[in-house]
């Protein structure tokens, strides 16, 4: 058995290992170079597509995939274009949810965004470019020998991805800020929406992520079911997690001791049943992702401690 | 021998009966009674999507998928979630283009735009939505029963829509239009450029239609080849015509007897080579796309009317 701090060193130098896999996975998709096509691309939007796609983030959905993938003994290597087409829909979400008429943000990860950097035009194609190639590369025979393990993972993608999934969640986040009402909420919000927001807004491309190593390692229909339990979990557990964090972060800075009202309209859970709960709830999720990992061995530890990590981060 | 008269007949009448089977097909995938999925959709993204997909349209990219699966015995209802796929990259893609940092239009087909109807952060997330649904439908297995098949079609879908086809395209137009130089260009656009710009903006969707319809039909290399001859040269001439079409109505409407030098500077081909040039080019990409149907019998006929139809369309 690991110590906690053994466990957080290879927890680290595992998700650093596979960032460092997944940019130059990343990178080879969006170089013509490497790329055997007829049509050279336009070189601005390929920019614009680069800008958006590499050079950081902490690529947790490629982490989760291939570990889960690697509980089935399918390596890192084998893994890695699944790992990569998922990335590219969490990218693409995050160069359109950036835009002047979403959350109109400039900076991201202390970069221009992608409409800063370039234009909204460019913007709003380099996330269709994105979206679209994460099916390119699933469905290549790379993605997996097997075409019907490809389609699957299409599929899974898809639905994780889509109007039930994360773009569904996006909307809802809008009409929860009350852009589309007449008069803007005040009241706190139902702790039943804001779950099922985060649910599709981000726990949806999580659980997507380990799901889709599951269909990689064709799990058994058991095994299948109890580390999507463990995928829907962990995305509760991180998004009540960063909810948290914005208002200790906020409480921090504004000297107060609870930020509940000031968040109040906000659809987070801590302005829907507070933050002590919040925590208790965060807590029992992370507990619930790593009970549901009960029936693998010790190969599940990396997992186990990533569970953990969802509930203790801070930042 | 069918005359001319009784060839566009049944032409008139394959496309419309098509049209209304991809309506229903459309309507069906975009509404949650009809879907078994735990998770209800946003409502308002749904009315967004539904805005831009039904109620309109030739559907001219589900027709050619349909009628090439028909040459290999396939029925227009085994094709129809395919067809169904295309038509909604189709439909994306025009909800973008007409946002304001595209095109910034305000109707079409004589309705509202989705960014006008709705606004413009639901237009974009209707766009994502049904672009990532086009994926999910073909990786269905109601698409083909054979996981391999639904495999190719993604990644014939997914080629031909993003960088280095439609979305490449999108962006090369705008780069056309002087958007992003310093200097407006005043000089006639390169031939070249302008072929590759269509070929990527509206041939390759067009030519992904014929592909996926012979992917379905299970196509022996040579058909397939003959077929993608077939696309590339129908969906070139369609483009072509439609610059003509272009510059025919608006010399109608100014009273001038060639539109050249008033669309230097806009990339068509009309403004490339010159009306007369075009014509020709238009009659002979359309003769190019017939006689690729050479190996095919009879049954090929309704897309040989296709290719006369591309060249002689007068809306």
């Amino acid at each position: 058995m690991m110590t906690n701090t053994q466990a957080d060193k290879l927890f680290a130098d595992r998700l650093a290992e596979t960032a460092r896999l997944v940019e130059a996975e990343l990178g080879r998709h969006l170089d013509d170079r490497q790329r055997d096509h007829e049509i050279a691309r336009p070189a601005r939007l390929m920019a614009a597509m680069r800008h958006g796609a590499l050079g950081g983030g902490k690529r947790l959905r490629p982490f989760l995939l291939i570990e889960t993938a690697g509980l089935f003994g399918v390596s890192a290597a084998a893994a890695l274009p699944a790992a990569a087409a998922i990335e590219l829909i969490h990218c693409y979400s995050l160069i359109h949810d950036d835009l002047p008429s979403m959350d109109n943000d400039d900076l991201r990860r202390g970069q221009p965004t992608v409409h800063r950097a370039f234009d909204e035009a460019t913007a709003i194609l380099a996330g269709d470019g994105l979206l679209t190639l994460a099916f390119e590369v699933l469905a290549e025979p790379a993605s997996s020998p097997d075409p019907a393990i490809r389609a699957e993972l299409v599929l899974a993608l898809a639905r994780a991805s889509g109007l039930a999934g994360m773009v569904g969640g996006q909307m809802l986040d809008l009409e929860a800020e009350g852009r589309f009402a007449e008069v803007r909420r005040t009241a706190p919000p139902w702790p039943g929406d804001v779950r099922r927001l985060q649910a599709m807004k981000t726990g949806a491309l999580l659980a997507a992520a380990v799901d889709m190593g599951a269909v990689l390692g064709k799990a058994s229909r058991g095994q299948r079911l109890s580390l999507s339990t463990f995928g829907q979990s962990l995305g509760a557990c991180f998004q009540v997690a960063d909810d948290i964090l914005d208002v200790e972060a906020s409480a921090e800075a504004m000297g107060k001791a609870t930020a509940k009202d000031a968040d109040a309209g906000k659809a987070t859970l801590v302005a829907a049943i507070g933050l002590e709960a919040a925590r208790q709830e965060r807590d029992r999720l992370s507990a619930d992702a790593a009970g549901a990992l009960r029936r693998f061995g010790p190969e599940a530890d990396i997992l186990r401690v990533a569970a953990r990590f969802a509930a203790e981060r801070t930042s």
